[in-house]
């Protein structure tokens, strides 16, 4: 498997043939013209600037300049990145990319760039959506990209206490293999899981497998390490304390810009034994959404509690419904879970909600030896769907559309007017923008009991070319339509340089003091993520 | 009903008659002489110093001179506090006590603070056990009080979304009968309950009714609102958010040193409706931990899951056992939880536990229109002992005893080695200091995932006149053997001004930078309850 440069993934599971026809079938309707492919350029003709800075000899087996390598961490994987991946426009790729061996190389290397006013852009996987890891560094001589790939271990495991010290720079499906001998699991699987790594998902307080209750990493934590150019610090390992603000939760979010995480504690699960899942439909979109906010109110605790609109539903789960589909998901290493479906079902039919067939398997215990650690069946194929999402937004921006994701999250009493204005606003810049019809879908990725994370997609007829410029003006739109109705710029995907317009309104100025302040204590010369979280110096 | 002084809660509710004699042939046993009462001083008597400072015209209709008034803002309610009010040792007392009556006269008064240099300390409801509430400020001309109760408003309830906006002034007793109406609860129930406010519960990271799951008040905050001197700000109201660190999480725990919280939205429960509860014997305490370890671990998430060593089983629930007690609860407004509570028992059976009687009332709902909100029977009896505590301690106080309480939390592979180093710790701190023994107590208040919050009680013969520095070399002794065995110096106590050099070495550095630099940059003049957190400037 070779990592694509440009688009989401490994180049072998690129969408093509029999999937690619259908893809292309089921977006048809939106184009007036039918769509053209337009193939990457290689990267040999992608004619990058020079590397501005050398490294100094200690420094020099860690670094890259390889055009591969830059290409590669130039960007991020959003759609804008992907498509000015594909025109070859790649304006500020990093001039070298640096693989840390140990811990006191990434001091090494921070050293190096503040002494030269480099700057330093963490990478985690590189699947930031925000433009999170890009090196748009006008005020430093040069960039360098942190990949912590080589920091990838699992250095202890304590059994009795359920936790383990893993490196930054694991990667999803690497971690769970190491866990796996010891019958345990981290169980946070966000939909980049197998490109993005753990250090990224702390930087970014990624948002995880569970539907409800531990759904930002951050609840996962027990200790994290950091390495700041104003030195090295580690959190004690406790499962709770109130001794002063939690140190743990000013780096969780930092993005980079605050230190450079290189290893955390974190709290781990048995697997799961006992699972009961079943998906219920709704005529009714409103009624969907008030049996959505009993279930998320209940205390049952879903692991799964997804509820796609009749378009997503349609789109990725096949089901043609009028106002809606709730995928409920319960586990547990326990004890038997069939009690809390049968309980969150009778919510759902007090607001209409029918289910749709039989549960499935409550009460059932795993087979002994089941192979997949998320079960076969239903939840299998729906994570192998969410998977293949990513390269099915690459495939549609190589032809010419607009495809875009992004989410956010209020609370219940504000979730209508928000749902209206933010799908009012992007079909209107839809229309404003391409001229034509786009889809505008929405689901929740996770619900609190306070409120859901709506998370909305947009498929739009793209001008080749302009579709950058065509998907900002649609963002700008959405965004602007969140803030007035209350919304959080992001949910789970970060703040990065994109967001910033809207993060900095929406965050509360004395803290924005606080962390403007923190960052100039740990890093006084400004090179960590310059642009990040707040304005670079 | 009159507020004390000098000493817990209301002065009606002291300690006296048949429950003193039941309290002192209790500890009779530890001491050679027949313990002698020493009432407290009259206010009249205590020749407090006059103010430093009078407020300007424009605030002094909200500042109080009053003898009485900077007598019972002097102290918090530690121990130490206590014994030295009843020899009427108050060194330090606010010059003035200020009650603002709206937010603005909060920002008002820290203006005046930050340009006369005058310390300003936030008082919540004075139930600190730290120092956190004491003007112990050499560096300032002057000490002001600031007291919220006049700020103690429900403003705003979401019924749909279960939350509401709630001024930080506010008693325990006071929210919950605003809330009732609307049929919800804060559910939040630290020890210091009716004496202690919302403010409070947010600057010290308050630990609440929930012994699993949302065991800090930090989980039920929605949005802060704070005045600094630097400005004011509010956070968005969002269920969940992954824009940056989260800012709430900067103020929850800040002590005061960042800002005054003056509004907060809280997220809100219905009351429970269903509820089981049992009690668990074991015969063995290692027994006894590990079981306690396999529901915390079993994501039943009990309410209620309270492990009382055989001392505080004897002392605090009348029974006489071996290895321990658990008391197990469940509660629920949605679902029946007998099942919750039957594979709990299990669980304490694999581990040798047998049930104290049968299951309290499994899966029957609440009567209509029963009057407490906590339940009848063994609930209200528990929460009963629970909230008299505080005045057995001052009863004991009076005559002489060293009499105190402390709490950490560590993941469960530390735990043995802590409970022992810790006990022993104690033990021989007693015999050093008193020439006696001691008893020494274990409970665990909270339990989570991956470890308990164990709390210790101390009671031992004093010799009256040192017995602050008698409990204050057992509490250096405790926090030393703590430290050393990877507990933290406090698990819902806040750090304050007297956890302070543990707090120093348990933080680390790179967040202490972060922190003081956050403060300086919030209240450049460091008049925010100067030495709590960071050093006083």
């Amino acid at each position: 498997m070779a990592r694509s440069w440009w688009g989401w993934g490994n180049v072998e599971d690129a969408v093509r043939g029999a999937e690619l026809t259908a893809l292309l079938d089921r977006v048809r309707p939106l184009s007036a013209a039918e769509p053209a492919d337009h193939p990457p350029p290689a990267v040999a003709d992608l004619d990058l600037p020079p590397p501005r800075v050398a490294p100094p000899a200690s420094l020099a087996a860690l670094c890259s300049a390889d055009p591969a390598d830059r290409a590669a961490h130039a960007h991020g994987k959003a759609f804008r990145d992907v498509v000015r991946n594909l025109h070859g426009d790649l304006r500020h790729p990093p001039d070298l990319v640096a693989r840390p061996r140990r811990e006191r190389d990434v001091a090494d290397l921070l050293d190096w760039c503040t002494r030269e006013n480099i700057a330093a852009i963490p990478y985690g996987g590189g699947s930031s959506v925000v433009g999170g890891v890009e090196p748009r560094c006008p005020g430093h001589r040069a960039a360098v990209t942190l990949d912590l790939e080589r920091l990838d271990a699992v250095l202890e495991v304590d059994a009795t206490s359920r936790a383990a010290r893993i490196q930054a720079g694991v990667y999803g499906p690497r971690l769970a293999a190491r866990l796996r001998p010891h019958g345990l699991a981290l169980r946070h699987f966000p939909q980049s899981y197998e490109f993005s790594t753990l250090g990224g998902w702390l930087a970014t307080r990624a948002g995880g497998h569970y539907a409800t209750l531990h759904t930002h990493i951050d609840d996962l934590v027990e200790s994290l390490r950091v390495v700041s150019p104003a030195g090295t610090g580690e959190s004690r390992r406790l499962p709770g304390s109130g001794a002063g603000p939690s140190p743990d939760r000013l780096f969780l979010g930092s993005e980079g810009a605050l230190g450079v995480i290189t290893e955390a504690w974190l709290r781990l699960q048995p697997r799961p034994r006992w699972r009961a899942r079943a998906s219920v439909r709704f005529a009714d979109f409103a009624a969907a959404v008030a049996a959505t906010r009993a279930v998320a109110q209940s205390g049952l605790h879903p692991a799964n509690c997804r509820l796609l609109d009749p378009a997503e539903a349609l789109v990725n789960a096949g089901v043609t419904v009028g106002g809606g589909v709730l995928v409920l998901g319960f586990e547990s290493a326990d004890h038997p879970v069939g009690d809390r479906l049968a309980r969150a079902l009778e919510l759902c039919r007090d607001h209409g909600g029918e289910p749709d067939g039989a549960p499935d398997a409550p009460d059932a215990p795993d087979a002994p030896g089941e192979p997949a650690a998320d079960g076969g069946g239903a939840g299998a194929a729906w994570r192998s769907a969410f998977l293949r999402m990513p390269y099915q937004r690459d495939a549609l921006a190589r032809h010419g559309m607009v495809v875009e994701t992004f989410e956010t999250a209020c609370t219940w009493d504000a979730f209508d007017a928000l749902h209206h204005g933010v799908t009012a606003a992007a079909h209107r810049a839809v229309r404003e923008t391409t001229g034509g019809a786009g889809v505008v879908t929405c689901r929740f990725t996770h619900v609190y009991p306070d409120g859901p994370a709506p998370y909305f997609g947009v498929v739009a007829p793209g001008r080749w070319g302009s579709t950058v410029a065509q998907w900002d003006d649609i963002k700008a739109a959405v965004s602007e339509a969140i803030a007035a109705h209350g919304g959080t710029i992001t949910h789970h995907h970060a703040v990065g340089r994109d967001h910033r317009p809207w993060y900095d309104r929406q965050r509360p100025d004395p803290f924005a003091a606080a962390l403007t302040a923190a960052k100039s204590a740990l890093d006084p010369a400004g090179v960590l993520n310059p642009g990040v979280l707040v304005p670079a110096r």
